[in-house]
């Protein structure tokens, strides 16, 4: 697509446009999109009424925007997150309703944890994710499965930090960090407790898809200090349900 | 965003290409994206590249390309539909499990029934739709409950046609579709036996917001023959729960 002066082209615009609305704030105006943009007021209007004419944007009923329902059906329908949590609601349910505490569906997306599906019950614990939420790699039980199982040059780019702490209990040491990805892939899950969040701990299982690799993490988020054993066995059972729905034949 | 010399905006290059890509066509070479959008070869080479660049195209093993990850992310995170399917999954899991066939969430989108979730068993009967999947209002029980519910100048557009017929059965007349509204909105419900599919039969109520305007349509697909009333009375005590879920108060 054309550049702008700047040199930088309509879809790192557009890029930054849609980057600018979080979970937290999804209603703007062209206004603050084009100031978090970093782009100018003219152009800000422009791209967004752009956007608006062709759904990918909404205009609420005051001045303010929001992500449009035709971007979401464009994005979700042909999509790999799609096919992966339609094959994962039933095993997740299953997990959810025995162990009642958030259940969760993680993939590896640009060197963090990228969550594509949670479950969760009006009674579950504190949780810091959510669904097309991330966290890092290292400090989440899944993001934890993901890299131990992921690939050499991804642990190396990984454990070459910065390992950001979100707790005090969060590893941030190197050695410690490769001690603990040795030990997942030994005991073929990953537990994190408090890693996230002081009153949390999260106990992941890596998901092998058709292919052999490991395509997910299955998780559940338990309240500190409740056991352990019986909502990994629950998550066992989940995962193989799972494997097999995506069309893996055997075991690790 | 610039134009190019036909005079088509970048952002609708963009959409172009964006749709390209459907349910059943999940990877494409960028020649055959530039074909089905309408694009020279150059430019969709150069789109192509730019979007998988920023990650919201990504590059399949060979040289397809499918809808990535970053988008999906990007326009789910800030939603309505992630809040609307996040209220909706607790309810629709409980009529589900008592129902035994596919539960699904629809809104208005474009004049259509937008389906932004379906919670289906491996028993469930046959079933047209999927999750951002889209029906005609005038053909599908979730449509008839929007139409019904829905403004007058919707209604009118509608009506006009033309009314296209997915089986024998589809309502294609406008005056029997007029008293088939009234209908929907006197018993608050919509029954539409083989209107999709002939051995099946959609059943539909509508949800309402805190604003107390109906904002989705809760519905089962229902094997033809089966008996109605148990599953209407499940799917009001799910759409009760989800509109106390969404802060409406009071009943209509």
């Amino acid at each position: 697509m054309p550049n702008s002066p700047s040199g930088d082209s309509s879809t790192d615009r557009l890029i930054r446009v849609l980057e600018s609305f979080t979970s937290t704030r999804t209603a703007q105006t062209a206004a603050e999109i084009g100031r978090r943009a970093g782009l100018p007021a003219s152009s800000a209007h422009r791209i967004v009424g752009e956007l608006v004419a062709t759904g990918l944007l909404e205009r609420d009923d005051d001045r303010r925007v929001r992500i449009g329902m035709r971007l979401w059906e464009l994005a979700t329908r042909s999509s790999r997150a799609l096919r992966l949590r339609q094959a994962a609601l039933g095993p997740m349910e299953r997990v959810q309703r025995r162990v009642r505490e958030h259940t969760q569906l993680a993939i590896l997306e640009q060197d963090e944890a990228l969550f594509v599906e949670q479950l969760s019950d009006p009674d579950s614990g504190s949780n810091a994710t959510r669904v097309a939420g991330r966290l890092p790699l290292h400090a989440s039980s899944s993001g934890l499965v993901l890299l131990a199982f992921g690939d050499r040059a991804l642990q190396e780019r990984v454990l070459a930090g910065p390992l950001s702490a979100l707790t005090g209990e969060t590893l941030v040491d190197q050695a410690a960090l490769r001690r603990k990805l040795a030990e997942v892939r030994a005991l073929g899950h990953a537990l994190a407790p408090g890693f996230v969040d002081a009153d949390a701990t999260g106990l992941a299982v890596p998901v092998r898809d058709e292919t052999g690799a490991v395509a997910a993490a299955l998780s559940v988020v338990l309240r500190r200090g409740m056991p352990v054993e019986p909502a990994l066995a629950e998550l066992r059972v989940g995962k193989l349900e799972l494997e097999r729905a995506l069309g893996f034949r055997g075991r690790a």
